[in-house]
């Protein structure tokens, strides 16, 4: 496959241009199609310069097939780092493609928290495979993560730690660290132990090489340590290190002792999937629907969601069917029930929204709960006089009928008073059942408000006009 | 204020307790309870241990009267980093009752980006005065910091930089820094820069500890170093972090020269903030409407949006009334119609949230926008025609009426389609227009697919059945 050098200048210019802001639409296309025609002297060419999150995005941007080809062109070049950076959906197509053999290999080369993330992604007997082809010091390591539960601190520390007694000094620690041979790949601060192999204080790697060789290392020691206990919910970890600004922190088992170390990076990707769970249950969609799962998965998981919904729907219709009468006498109101509902629904998303990423960030708990609803409530009901007003009028113009206008008004400020009661208590009622919030979706917050609008709007119609 | 041992340490545990879980409901009442009966003593005891972020915590919890008591009490001692922790709305109280000449005095003793973050959010007239009080060279530092645009990595990065001429070795450079006074308050890697200050590497302070004095630096650059321009967009910014599991990068200004780094403590930060901002926007939300937005604020902010969608929801209503014979013949369309459009309500919200989700991933761009539009339309019509058999034999045994269920069935299928049309092709078109795609709200989903369920609905059963 040769090239001229023009081209590959080409080439070159676009990796450079795409670097930094992810692949470009371009580049990606050039791939595919490199790959589809079989042109493997481009297809090495483009892949090899890319660092492995390019990799990884450039795997699940190709389709199927497309990925398949890549794999076994670069099968024996494969950097395993990839697999950490993938979708779950895809990298579970990448791990079938590469074949249990070359997935075991990938694993014993990475450091333990990566491999033992990616183990903790797979069905059991493709653990075992992988863990009978791994030698035995790391099998035992990894079966020692995989037995801690799935979201908590044990599952994201890596075990590789630079543990340094409490008494030594600066000169004493850079002659042991110049010393070691298996050191992490890369650290931030080394960590004092007891002779218990306690964690007692952390110091930066900064603050140590500023120092002079006969300062104690415990002089510089970092003002708050704090350990984090290995059962700890990964959610709490990552509040933890966003409060207090962490880079790295010490895990203890229940006795005390250093067992591993959490860094920011692993921390980063906590926090964009807890924002993830949020943002999608949110909008009635189940984790892991995204871009990369299958057509059917997608269906059944969309599909669950609307039934419920739909359920809801209906009670919304039975509503409406109470009152079919009043329809039947003044269609008007079949024509406005619509804008009554509509306008609860935006608002009870609205509260709901504001309160879920409040729990979310750890701003509304319990504790100002109370307050947070009568904000809600206030600021529900001068909205909803102001709307009743407007809303009211034009409904009094467009129908020449004022009585309708005061009908749509006063349902307009029940209803949004109802909406704003809804979005900011049904949160915190989950919360306190231990459920997650964001299960409080905007499609349920959307049908509360409609059964509630039909009923308002037109039980009141019903009364007053009829 | 005399308190019994046994008091102290019951409270000494409760901070305890507190720690790493955020403060405890029980701690803020407390807390607040103190502050209601001037009671310094304890208001002092239990605020003094707490980590500077937990007190920014405590002062978002209270009302608008306790904080400005707290700060009255604790002015003095008051740690100027708490104000880069504490929610907008809330730093300008505090300010305010804080003082300008404290203000002042805190920013001085702030390391660069911390400053630059606080006055970078005060009035114009607030920075003139902060401004004048700061020490000269000071001033022009955050003056510089200041002209750059509000989003730029400018305005994230610290100015404060290890700079190492590219040829020196791991002994001179411990040396150097043994040597120097001011030295940043933590740093993770040193920059390697050229005689025109140009950084050429990076050295993570990990490898610069375990080799040997006589290693030349050069020798122990990391693989692929990021530079930053100063100009580039922080999302950009943040983006970068995450793909290459970045700690620190240095940001060069247009001539390539070393001008400040910044950290992932700010990218976290920043990554937060994006997620509020995709969360909120979706919800039809604006931004900065959250638990300590004042209620005339939040009332505004909200009322501009439900202006918009009641707008829409006119537009529904105009729908139906063009029907309004229909529904006068047969009142069960105005009983059935609300289940078309919560159905199609809900399917684009889904499908729009998992195409926002992906955008803000850089998953979703033009390259694969078409497969992913294809995706979701298949989704869409098998989807529909489930619901639609469901549905459909539902409505047709509620109404003895097979026709109408026919009707409803076929009209959901279309409002599904048209969902997840909108869903997946709205964002991508607004990202191409350079809009945000997250302003392709659930509201404005939700309004079309009201409005297009309506119209297909009453449209057919005129058609078909009357």
């Amino acid at each position: 496959m040769s090239e001229t050098s023009v081209e590959a200048a080409a080439r070159e210019e676009e990796i450079e241009a795409a670097k930094g802001h992810g692949l470009s639409p371009d580049f990606i296309e050039t791939f595919a199609e490199a790959l589809d025609r079989d042109d493997v002297g481009v297809v090495r060419l483009l892949s090899q310069p890319l660092h492995y999150s390019e990799l990884a995005d450039l795997i699940e941007a190709l389709d199927f097939e497309q990925r398949g080809k890549l794999i076994d062109l670069i099968r024996d070049n494969f950097d395993p780092v990839v697999l950490t950076e993938l979708d779950d959906t895809v990298r579970e197509q990448v791990i079938e493609h590469l074949g249990m053999r070359h997935v075991a290999e990938a694993v014993a080369d990475m450091e333990s928290d990566d491999a033992l993330f990616v183990l903790g992604e797979m069905e059991p007997h493709e653990q075992d495979e992988v863990l009978a082809a791994l030698p035995a010091d790391e099998r035992s390591l990894i079966r020692e993560g995989l037995a801690y539960p799935e979201r908590s601190a044990g599952r994201l520390m890596q075990r590789e730690v630079v543990a340094i007694p409490e008494q030594w000094t600066v000169g004493e620690s850079i002659d042991f660290l110049r010393g070691s041979s298996d050191l992490p790949l890369d650290f931030y601060d080394v960590i004092l132990v007891d002779p218990r192999h306690h964690p007692v204080a952390t110091v930066h790697l900064s603050r140590l090489l500023a120092a002079g060789r006969p300062v104690p290392l415990n002089t510089l020691a970092a003002k708050d340590m704090k350990t984090i206990p290995v059962e700890m919910d990964r959610e709490e970890v990552a509040f933890l290190f966003r409060q207090r600004d962490l880079i790295s922190a010490p895990v203890v088992d229940e006795d005390g002792r250093l067992v591993g170390a959490i860094t920011i990076d692993d921390i980063v990707d906590v926090i964009d999937e807890e924002h993830e769970e949020d943002i999608m249950r949110l909008a009635g969609v189940g984790e892991g629907d995204n871009l990369f799962t299958a057509v059917l998965d997608t269906i059944r998981a969309r599909f669950f969601w609307l039934l419920t919904y739909v359920v809801c729907a209906f009670a919304a219709a039975t509503v409406i069917r109470m009152f079919q009468g009043s329809i039947n006498e003044m269609v008007a109101l079949a024509i406005l029930m619509p804008i009554v509902a509509a306008m609860g629904g935006t608002a009870s998303v609205q509260t709901l929204t504001v309160a879920v990423r409040a729990i979310a960030m750890k701003e509304l708990t319990s504790a100002n709960a109370l307050r947070n609803i009568g904000k809600e409530l206030g600021v529900a009901f001068i909205n909803g006089v102001v709307f009743a007003i407007l809303v009211g009028a034009v409904v009094g113009l467009w129908f020449a009928d004022w009585a309708l206008g005061g009908v749509i008004g006063l349902a307009i400020v029940l209803n949004l008073v109802v909406a704003g009661l809804y979005g900011s208590t049904m949160p915190v009622l989950l919360l306190r059942i231990g459920v997650d919030p964001a299960v409080a979706s905007s499609a349920f917050a959307t049908a509360i408000t409609d059964i509630f609008g039909f009923f308002v709007f037109l039980g009141l119609a019903t009364l007053i006009l009829l």
